[in-house]
């Protein structure tokens, strides 16, 4: 069975897993594809070669009789209104994040699933099928850290536009980490702190860089993210797991190790869509086969509503200064 | 189009080859299996959920009109008989090295090839797949290194079987040297020599090990490879490359890096098939991708039988501790 | 000229110094030793071959007219009493930390210091001396990595015995980083915050084991130290800075790259001793040779004091798990 | 005791160590210089603010009665001389490499040493004093490898000036590597072979540069050395012991890991002072400690015409391509 989709948002990451499904991965076809820009969904329909129907809206797509599930890559704002549309049909999405642009917009969602009585929502947090995450995951569960204690992590982008301002640091680049942390440790946060270091002078005006989020989880375990979005070296994604028997420390991206000019020196990375295009093909395969196999597993409505509630939770510790709760309403057995 | 495969010989290999197609490559199909155990080939079949016929020889699948292409995962011996069927047939075929046990068996091949007049063979070569080879020979063909001057490589295993004896450190072993060395640096071998350190206590009676082959190529880079295939510790493939502007290391296999128990460490791997795990994937992706487009790309004919050569040379210099001469035939325009 | 020390207090670290003085550094000569047990005094003597007198207590010590300087390397509480002691006789003194138990004991010793019109004090931070913190200072100075904006740090301990309490980590422990993070970013503390992750099994019962110390500079500088002092593995101190052009990380000690039972390992030390072992030379050298030139440039007073008062708020911080303000003097034109 | 110190030849290593004595080291005095240049040898005694009385040739030097122990850092082709000179005044001497220029100068030396009775003389092999490599031998020597089967070792200097020519890279460089790995591994040499890669663009017309020199030891360990003295990134100095039971490789020389600029980086050394600079501290304080108990125990003479006869031999490969033989005279007791 081939799985028929549509995709709602041909942007560039729309257009990317477009690519993905029909050249690397398997089981996938992109059967409709609409686009705010309608033209611009005819040219990927050309670029790629596909056999798509070009729909004048994401609701038609939805509605279409061959389309089985669908891609959610619109503009964020759009996201809800999409997902919840789905479910109306009866359809497995896939939402980029973030779910909703608010917590509100994330619970309206997950009511409708559970009320459609089965889950049809993967949230596209793609670190969860990275390689090294999935090592950490397994180093964790194994039981061969003991109790994780304490996580040391970083989130690194080489520069960041104009448009980019202080909140975004959380919606746009902790996002990742805060869904990554909850699943790597099986665990829920309690609490969230920002603090602003000085300023770098590569930061434009509007946006304070970089950030310090320390994040406390029901456990007790102690996490401090370093956000750093105009750290010029590269794009850096660092994780130190600390445990009662020991750390472990997610692996550098794979690169050559060259002794050239003096220095001893292996190649970082520029671009987040290099350092995941990896985990984003293991993602959109297991998105594929979970809608042919009827069973949809990956990060669910809820793992998007908790990173979005402790998203504003940081956003208000970030204007605050102060230690701030977060509060996780009681998880619907549904999501067990 | 989805490419028809039939598959020669359902060991290990074989079936590995066969899941790889099914689960997790794209554009290929497995029609048709054969082995010369029957009921393991049925079980194959069964335990991978095949809806493929099983056939009583490997010519009775050659012909098989569904069969569109071939994969030789058989005994080493019978490969040079299966190859040369394929292309009687006209049918692309995959073969594991060995393309053929001897220099003159793939001479064979070659000649009916390029009376076939088009490729049709790729022999199975799988580290010009691998990601870190890839870096490598993309640094080198960029010009960052200058030119290439000498290589320094490791072929280590934890162990090997009573049956592995002291040529097969060459046949079986560095035969993969052979040919990745030849494709890193666009070059040919003029001669090869081998000398025999202290022998572990590690290896049975039947196998000199460690040895150390030092190839020169035609451009005069001289290559070092020490073969240890009871080195205990790990499976590990090292390859240092020289050259005028610098050194480039192949990278070592992504893992966790741990502070544990007095040592800052990562694992290394034991076992071959996880080491070149997704250059397998890789492979075969490009062998179907060949197949569908009518334009087989990867290690060709002429490069088994350079492999071939080169081999034959090594083990006559293992037994006269001597420097020989490598001298291969002209390459026919058709393999240019 | 050859410096003439005397030697208050012969337990572990005293003789340890009296051994390096006598054997491996230049310059120096212990010509007078004491400890509340004189017999252990006397035994330190015999074992490095001193010809050096015992003396009944410090005070006499530091009055004897052959003793140029004095090494203070007693029981903390009676660190203060020597110093001023040394001071009012005209006497360099190196003084192990605590410069004094109390801030208040400090600033005695600094008016005493400045009373007496020249620097006479070297306290005994000894990482100012360690060639990776050295290289790391020069990095900085030299302008390699830009303004500093943010320092990740960690001080781990294999284990503590039971009579290590909480207010250690800070005292005992992080006292270390408090003089580190001052020299090596030229700055001075504004706030302090202590978070306490999910205690490891490990830990005594009174003991919070680890702790995020988050430190403030007047600068703007984010310092993070995780104090982690029974976390099995090793004696492992950690320092990234985190600079606007980039990030230095300390180096780890040398040690062998082993390949071996399936890991690739490097040995991580258990013992302080033996991690700043070097550092503890060049810093008793730079004391001897600072005595011989009428000139001591190490580590002073008010180092010792700002320390101190730093370590007092980190203390309030522990207990009342806000953001503690760290209010420094004005500096004196002396230690300018 | 202080050990009055002569130094026959001040050019650049005859003042680094005379330095040293003065200003690092402990228990030694320069009190005597001589140089064929005597307006150098002042300039010297005036840098270093040395009391040490210029003396017009070395022989003058080695009779003053007020001189305890002689250095010998002049012209290569003067070393014999003035052992010999020291040896006949029954005077400790310090020799750099070579020991003499030919194997049968050394031979000299050894006869008259057994005659004189006890060893007087230690050759200037630093490496024996180096960290890295001393972890090495305690490795090896402690059984942590098992036995030492293969060596593969790399000498990478950055460029050589026009003088330098083929032969010199055995006797100027390969030298150290020759003394190492007899002492590392506490064997000798049976044979050598050199071979030469493609040539550098980067070396003179009169240097073949690299080369490969392969030695066989009596116990069957083999050797692989890569000498590469235009290799423009750095001086690099590797060396892998691959063991029975794992592999140890030497530590790169400590430094701070950068990331900056898209690169992940360390820095390379790029002068073969400031890598062993702390060996030559070592080496000499060994040397000093040794004249004051009456008994030197570091490199001897017997180890320096192991090594003149090793790179005779090496230096014959280089001409002849052949596998040459490398024949010890027995060692006599006195060098047991």
């Amino acid at each position: 069975m081939t799985v028929r989709i549509g995709v709602i948002g041909t942007g560039m990451i729309g257009e990317e897993h477009a690519r993905r499904i029909t050249q690397q991965l398997t089981g996938g076809e992109i059967v409709a594809v609409t686009d705010v820009n309608q033209e611009q969904a005819r040219a990927v329909v050309d670029r790629l070669g596909l056999e798509a129907k070009v729909y004048e809206d994401g609701q038609a797509l939805i509605q279409a009789a061959d389309v089985d599930a669908v891609l959610v890559t619109s503009w964020g704002p759009t996201h809800e209104e999409y997902v919840l549309g789905a479910i109306a049909a009866g359809k497995a999405v896939f939402c980029e994040k973030p779910l909703a642009t608010t917590a509100e917009g994330c619970r309206h969602i997950i009511d409708a699933e559970i009320e459609a009585g089965r889950r049809l929502v993967q949230v596209g947090f793609m670190r969860r099928y990275d390689s090294g995450y999935r090592m950490m995951k397994d180093a964790i569960d194994g039981g061969q850290l003991g109790e994780a204690l304490m996580v040391h992590a970083a989130h690194r982008n080489p520069e960041v536009p104009e448009r980019y301002v202080t909140p975004m640091a959380i919606h746009d680049t902790l996002i990742h980490e805060l869904d990554t942390f909850r699943w790597l440790l099986d665990d829920d946060y309690q609490s969230a702190q920002v603090v602003f270091p000085r300023k770098t002078r590569h930061a434009h005006d509007q946006v304070a860089d970089p950030q310090i989020v320390m994040l406390e989880t029901v456990k007790g375990v102690r996490i401090d993210v370093e956000v750093f979005v105009n750290c010029r070296y590269g794009y850096d994604i660092q994780c130190d797991v600390v445990g009662e028997e020991g750390i472990a420390r997610l692996p550098e991206p794979q690169s050559l190790q060259f002794r050239q000019a003096g220095r001893l020196s292996n190649e970082i990375l520029q671009d987040w869509k290099q350092r995941f295009s990896e985990a984003f093909d293991v993602e959109l395969q297991a998105f594929i086969d979970g809608v042919a196999a009827g069973r949809i597993e990956g990060p669910s409505s809820w793992d998007g509503y908790a990173a979005a509630i402790a998203g504003d939770v940081c956003v208000k510790a970030q204007e605050s200064g102060a230690i701030e709760a977060i509060e996780m309403p009681e998880r619907p057995a549904f999501y067990g």
